[in-house]
């Protein structure tokens, strides 16, 4: 159904396909925003809590405000006893971003006005969700580990109780900050994909479920969200610091990609790359984690002495990678955590679309035959 | 991250976002084809097996590449035991397209590799989905009405065994045939918005569960596959034909919306209504109905006189509305029929798309601030 002007922009490369008042990207120059606000000055300055508030009002809250959020948000840590009882009857074995796909579109049962989409009505969802995600991560692996799960702890924020509920006792403070510093850089970045499926979701006017779940489903493939668990494997590849030349060189040599480099959208080095980094590394002493450390910091050495001049750096998942095994994380809860982080953006960005919506509904290129007679099955 | 040359087309209204062989729509002229064969072929003389086999490969089938396609799709029939208790676990106030959204997507934790993406595989995954997702519908109502699960018949086509595990009896030849036809006209319908949204997910090459997950999800907005149940809703507040006249030119007067009438692609007559008409009718004859069907038809004739020089025309939704209330749907499980036909065009878009896969990572237009400073809580 294509006319002669349309024309196919392959993955809708340089497309506009949404407004948006919540991040800014500008990938020459290595700048990120959110509301206008540098991402570094957040990662130093801000919290998770206020971030999403942030995000969620295209400006910082009052005081009031802020504790007000964080009320809502700690009322809602508690799972419902049947969201409970369906994390326990999941399969040990299964990935954990199958679970919380599931268990995310299974909360809309436990609603009863799943459907309203007025943006104050979604707003409380958007917190519902982002408030239970945690313990829907924490209780799944506690469940897989035959452990009992842990019933939040209201008087902690988003990042403490999530560790806690995780681990079963109380995080460093070190470990809070870092996990705090993850969740704000990882809130929000444009439209990327599962953003994107989000707010094609909810343009059918569907609901705040659908539209998680589906950019859940979206994050975990290998050209998304699951990019850093690639990081982590290659990590864990290499033995030591010292064979970190020969093995990137002979990957170089065997043109494998190296996991965590380059961007689609940065040419420039990705601006939440270097907070990882400085987190990374104080994470790394704190945890007696600095071979891994080492390991990671001597690759980017060597592709940044082989490539810079083509503009490829670590991106935000090289150094995540390192993060999350410091803080104590299985491999396969690492895009879950992007998940917890991402809830922000993608209901940021179903909120906008709510306030001013039109049906994403492009067109298709047709190229196949026409007018092909159905031909009789004894005749074919 | 806009640039000068770029676009900001809302919705993606008139945007080429993906390329098809499956099917082609010409709004203009009323025309729709499956693989270039037209519809009203399809629906007279094929089967909604042999159409989803036609879509998935691009050819009709042999006789023995049927037959193959059948004992597979009907070996698939069956739930897992797991499957079949997470539906006996769901509350049975929940809304159908929530629980079927989520079983959907659980049956990836079910599979022993949910996350292969080889066009064979997936199209194996699409088939289980495909065969299963019947058994899910079906069972959910039976467990919300307090009736036991009725495991499929493997003797019976799909259509067959639907109507057969819904309602614990064979239904009769013309009811079969009916729904088969609303399977068929129901299979594909170019890149609406569901299907563009599992192509999204699956660009991330996620995996056949977290797209269609997410097209379930799309579906069930009213701007999308829930229009269905707003026309029978408007049936219902309709004491009988005598009020036809007064209602609807009230409704215009109202400037209230008529459900089921006008599509954003076609502006000719929906060359699937055609179909469902002729059908809707022979079953209202055959359950007792017929005062539905004239009160139907009266409502066309009606916008028929009012509107048909502006090109609106009933739509897809407007038949399948009295098709499906005869053959003794309830309301709520009308936008379950579309899940369980657009799993065949959601599918075959997934797997086209694997096939030549590029990332879909649009562009927003950043309209907010920039450089904003980030101002201490105490000073706010």
């Amino acid at each position: 159904m294509s006319t002669a002007e349309s024309t196919f922009s392959k993955g809708l490369e340089g497309v506009v396909a949404a407004q948006t008042e919540m991040s800014f990207i500008n990938g020459t120059e290595g700048v990120l925003e959110y509301v206008g606000i540098a991402i570094g000055d957040l990662a130093s300055k801000s919290s998770f809590e206020e971030t999403v508030f942030l995000l969620w009002n295209k400006r910082l809250p009052t005081a009031a405000e802020l504790e007000a959020f964080n009320a809502e948000l700690r009322e809602d840590y508690t799972m419902t006893d049947a969201l409970k009882e369906r994390i326990k009857a999941c399969p040990v074995d299964a990935e954990p971003m199958h679970v919380i796909r599931t268990m995310i579109s299974s909360m809309a049962m436990d609603d009863p006005s799943p459907n309203e989409n007025s943006v104050e009505v979604a707003r409380h969802k958007a917190l519902n969700i982002l408030a239970t995600a945690p313990a829907i991560v924490a209780a799944f692996d506690r469940h897989r580990r035959g452990l009992d799960i842990v019933d939040p702890d209201p008087s902690l924020s988003f990042a403490a109780n999530f560790l806690y509920m995780l681990n079963g006792e109380k995080p460093t403070d070190a470990m809070v900050r870092a996990f705090d510093i993850c969740m704000i850089t990882h809130a929000d970045h444009g439209l990327n994909n599962s953003t994107f499926a989000a707010r094609v979701v909810i343009s059918t006017l569907s609901d705040m479920y659908s539209a998680i779940t589906a950019a859940v489903g979206s994050l975990r493939g290998p050209l998304h969200g699951g990019a850093n668990e690639g990081v982590m494997k290659m990590l864990n590849q290499i033995s030591d610091v010292d064979s970190v030349e020969s093995h990137v060189m002979n990957m170089i040599a065997n043109k494998e990609r190296i996991m965590g480099f380059g961007h689609r959208v940065y040419k420039a080095k990705d601006p939440r790359a270097a907070e990882l980094m400085t987190l990374a590394k104080q994470l790394a002493e704190d945890t007696g984690n600095m071979d891994l450390y080492n390991k990671s910091h001597a690759i980017e050495l060597v592709m940044e002495r082989e490539y810079a001049a083509k503009g490829i750096y670590p991106n935000v998942d090289f150094y995540s990678a390192t993060t999350y095994h410091c803080i104590g994380l299985k491999l396969d809860l690492f895009t879950p955590m992007f998940v917890l982080a991402r809830i922000a953006g993608w209901a940021g960005h179903v909120i906008e679309q709510l306030g001013d919506n039109r049906l994403y509904r492009p067109t298709t290129d047709y190229v196949g035959q026409h007018a092909v007679p159905y031909v009789a099955i004894k005749d074919r």
